[in-house]
């Protein structure tokens, strides 16, 4: 019997936004509960083709499988007609270590997993009444914030706003496909939303902490390499709550580090997110709130889980 | 197009020993010259199910592809009838990041490589009339090092020294179904063969040093963890040339560490293997030479990568 390989049509499939917000949610909560193996990742260089891969490993503790999940970006492959992202997760028995399955994802899990977090984030920490949602970035991810965001929430107008005025203009279209409706908008009028998220490969911040208003929600996801940045130290200063996915890797490469650095905030101002679905804070309609997102194993390998069981069950 | 994943029953017949010698070969000369990236492998322990997991990574700088292997040990699986060790290989373009393949090897590529490095590790140590083989162990890698060293010189007599009687003798009638005259011997008997190889999961020298002859080469594969050990110290302070398959490994978890640490030869006693089968050391026919074998990444991407370029051409 040789491993089999689940395709993306069958994937799609099976990751129903339903399944993949109870895995993400139930992996934030363990995560925060510190029950979860989550060894560093492997990272290799190819500087020839302008390329690295990242090797993730993750189990929630006592689970049925651990995953490992190969990521590559190879950065001139469009060049040749090719994507950038290429990979695979292998989801394997935490009880013999047989490999269940090969998940042939194209990436899919990955952005569903962080769209889930953005979503679970911003419905647990964002004021009950908020509507408006300003989003900076027009790329997959973004659309994915919102969209998943609505599957939680009324969610409206949408206030997009991008570099590069088409895409922005394309995005809003694609949201009215989905029934939201959205425009494109100024960086200080897209941060004056009730709602902001960030989705963005950034290396400065992309929003003027002071645009941002009291009661307001922010969640950035954009952030996964220690030079990326999307949020001014100054607007951590303002925050009454500050979750984090994972604490030790946001203050690596985070935009908490940024502000930690800046001395914006201490070291230990964040509290981890999945106590926060747990339990959500106390918040004043005028404390801004901030969830800083940089992507945990520990997610991939319950989301990868949950797919592999509706599959081959 | 989903990736391919290839079986047991192709990847035999893809892998001859031909082309997993000179892979091998290869990947050690490299290793030797410091072209192999190789980060430090991941390790996941299933305390609950006595199982644990590694990830290793490996590149042969400049070449095609690099490997991600990975290899589960669940020591309770016998007794529901699953084999203990599990795993595959991912083959992936070091030019586009992609997955060019999955070999689900059930492990046999590991045991190919380590058999190869054995044998040309022998072939390159031993004196050029040494003909009679003594082996410890009787497992499947004990009987891969006297084939495949068969095949690159003349062997015989097999001298085989196992625990259990029945074992050996089931061993010597498996030499003898590929053309090996073979039998049981008692510990010293074995250990005074012209080359020597042990092959077995010992936490205790199995040999006497004093029951070596002089002008023996050893072979040692079976150390891979810091406990194992296989070869006394005294052998060590024998040697006129220790070879290694890698320098800081060996000092980690492989027989080396053990003479290191009984204060039996300096740190820095060994010679890279790879630069003796460039350049074969000068050997007098009194000296005692050793080859200590703790596997390296680089050696399952080259001979994964070969496997896949001879069934995907």
């Amino acid at each position: 019997m040789t491993v089999p390989v689940l395709g993306p049509a069958e994937i799609e499939a099976a990751a129903r936004p339903g399944l993949v917000l109870d895995a993400v949610r139930a992996a934030l909560i363990a995560h925060a509960a510190g029950r979860t193996t989550v060894p560093p990742p492997t990272h290799l260089n190819f500087p020839a083709a302008d390329g690295d891969c990242h090797v993730k490993t993750g189990w929630i503790d006592g689970s049925d499988d651990f995953t490992v999940k190969i990521a590559s970006g190879f950065y001139r492959n469009p060049l040749r007609g090719e994507p950038v992202n290429h990979g695979l997760v292998c989801v394997i028995s935490a009880h013999t270590g047989r490999v269940r399955a090969v998940l042939d994802d194209g990436g899919r899990l990955t952005a569903w997993r962080t769209a889930a977090a953005g979503a679970l984030a911003g419905h647990a920490l964002a004021r009950h009444d908020a509507r408006s949602v300003g989003v900076f970035g027009t790329g997959e991810q973004a659309r994915l914030q919102v969209r998943w965001l609505a599957m939680l929430r009324p969610v409206g107008p949408v206030l997009v706003h991008g570099r590069d005025e088409r895409r922005a203009a394309a995005f809003c279209d694609h949201l009215a496909g989905h029934g939201l409706s959205a425009a494109p908008a100024p960086a200080a009028e897209a941060a004056g939303a009730d709602i902001v998220v960030t989705a963005t490969p950034a290396v400065a911040p992309v929003l003027d902490a002071d645009a941002v208003r009291p009661g307001t929600h922010v969640t950035a996801v954009g952030a996964d390499m220690p030079h990326k940045n999307e949020l001014p130290p100054a607007l951590f200063a303002r925050a009454g709550v500050i979750a984090t996915d994972d604490h030790e890797q946001c203050l690596h490469h985070g935009d908490l580090a940024h502000a930690v650095r800046a001395g914006a905030v201490p070291r230990d101002a964040d509290v981890p997110l999945g106590a926060l679905l747990l339990t959500p804070p106390d918040r004043t309609d005028t404390a801004v709130t901030i969830a800083d997102l940089t992507g945990v194993g520990a997610l991939d390998a319950a989301v990868a889980s949950a797919v592999v069981r509706e599959l081959l069950r």
